[in-house]
């Protein structure tokens, strides 16, 4: 028999910060499988701040979202995924999909808990792993400054730096979260760049000067964080949360780009489809450090489609500790 | 018997632009040579840009001013340099100095004139070739675009982007230097950054994007290169002149670096001494093509050591075309 699911669609292109008009929830029937195809109930989706670039490049009103999803086959007419078995996927913003295989993954319900294959396991994941391994190149032992610190890849980024033996300065939003940083994800340091002074905390946590500072907020951290460089320091730029939703005043970009010279600085900008051939190792990775209780992660769940528009906003106001997700079934 | 010389020192730390007070003139005593000893008389010396930011940073007021000089060796002691024979040295600003060998190289001034080790032949060269050969990671057949384009490290920069089969956008700041970009340098495309828009430009010159932005002067012709760059596009910042002076209003930095995420884009710092491994390669490509008569040069020279400091101002306010020397004797 057919499946009910309701589906998010886009419905105008958000000015500056979205809003609950700017989605629409429609209810659509999703039929039962053909040969070779399967149906598949979501049971966690993805919200994440790269969304909000493409609803201004790339998805025009009237698109129905995508994006990170895990969930278990419901019905299959495809032997390479059998009824009961679990799979990762991008057609999240709904309940059910039918599919033909193409572009699923499987998924090991019993490595790890499912919703991890949206965070820490997933995208956010290899986004922290890649941005710090690969793009910025960090080396065992030196000293990471990561912005956004508590969130999904920040809280990552650092862990990883503190496994690789590394100092870690990190920054957030509220006093409760930077005290997590240091209490729960073992960060050296960290502050509150709402009241706090980057550079000051910088020269605290990391007196010798910062060789990779992972980049997602842009402005006065990056400013500092230029300022504080150490020679042949690597700066990746991961997404610059805090001003994706600056539309029509964007923020003005650092001002003292000059450090880059005399100290051989780069800056290289990426998403994490760079890393898509190293997946295989990365999950090896990381898998390891999770089964020996290495690395922490938190989540921040809404439940229900209906909650998604408010969990994607919540995203730039600062709701959420650790990946956001949307639990669906 | 010995040498009536006369040296540059820096009175006072230059604020913004500086003046012929911050600079002073001392007429000094050189020595005749002692064992293993020369005596050098410099013919020019340079001028450049990276001197303001030494003026900032590590030359106090008192110190006697250094920089790159080429010239002839009329008294000697040490059989590496005889008299007679040319040397390049770190001590410019000066018209004569005593030196043991060490940090003088010799100059072969049959291959080419002795000017051209200050310019296309050294430092201001090397930092064209490795700024877009090494940092910039250029491939045969990509587009550039390099602002303060008809310096002396623009201006190269552009032709060997052109002898390796570019496409070539340049920069300046009057219509005549325009003019000379195209009918000199062999230019695809050039604007006067003054009374253009640079994107508008860089459309009409690259249409299909930029691979490489030799980066020196920050502000709007960064932004337009950064909304302009292609995929994997790379930008060396050779040393940002526009800005070297504002040392009381930097001016903002780009708006735009989230351009650098979904491209890939790295911007990536240097300065010369970074291709010092790299002298023999670059000495003999770059003499092919004076031989070859595929480069062109130009310098702009003022006379005697009393216009030192003129010509040094005169780098951040345009008056040179290529090269800005002294000559000294």
């Amino acid at each position: 028999m057919p499946f009910t699911s309701r589906q998010v669609y886009l419905k105008s292109t958000p000015v500056g910060m979205p809003t609950d008009d700017d989605f629409e929830v429609r209810e659509e029937t999703i039929d039962d499988p053909s040969d070779g195809e399967v149906v598949v109930r979501n049971a966690y989706m993805s919200v994440d701040p790269y969304m909000r670039g493409q609803m201004r490049m790339n998805w025009k009103p009237g698109t129905a979202l995508v994006g990170g999803a895990v969930g278990e086959v419901v019905a299959s007419k495809n032997p390479d995924f059998p009824e009961g078995s679990h799979v990762n996927s991008n057609w999240g913003w709904r309940e059910y999909y039918n599919s033909d295989g193409r572009g699923l993954a499987p998924v090991d319900a019993s490595l790890a808990p499912l919703s991890t294959y949206l965070g820490i396991m997933g995208m956010p994941g290899l986004t922290a792993w890649g941005g710090l391994l690969i793009t910025g190149e960090y080396k065992d032992g030196e000293s990471v400054f990561v912005s956004a610190a508590s969130g999904a890849v920040g809280s990552v980024v650092g862990q990883i730096a503190k496994i690789k033996g590394g100092t870690v300065v990190g920054s957030a939003g509220s006093d409760e979260k930077v005290a997590h940083l240091v209490n729960e994800f073992g960060f050296d340091h960290a502050f509150n760049y709402k009241t706090a002074n980057p550079l000051d905390e910088l020269q605290k946590g990391a007196p010798d000067g910062i060789d990779v500072y992972f980049e997602n907020v842009g402005g006065e951290q990056l400013e500092a964080a230029l300022t504080h460089m150490r020679p042949y320091g690597r700066i990746p730029i991961c997404g610059m949360i805090a001003h994706y939703n600056d539309s029509d005043n964007p923020t003005p970009g650092p001002r003292n780009l000059t450090e880059t010279i005399y100290k051989f600085v780069q800056l290289r900008g990426f998403v994490v489809s760079a890393f898509n051939g190293q997946q295989a190792e990365f999950r090896q990775e990381m898998g390891g450090w999770i089964r020996d209780g290495r690395i922490r992660y938190q989540e921040t769940t809404f439940d229900g489609i209906d909650k998604a528009s408010a969990a994607f906003r919540g995203l730039f106001t600062g709701v959420n500790e650790g990946k956001m997700l949307v639990k669906l079934a």
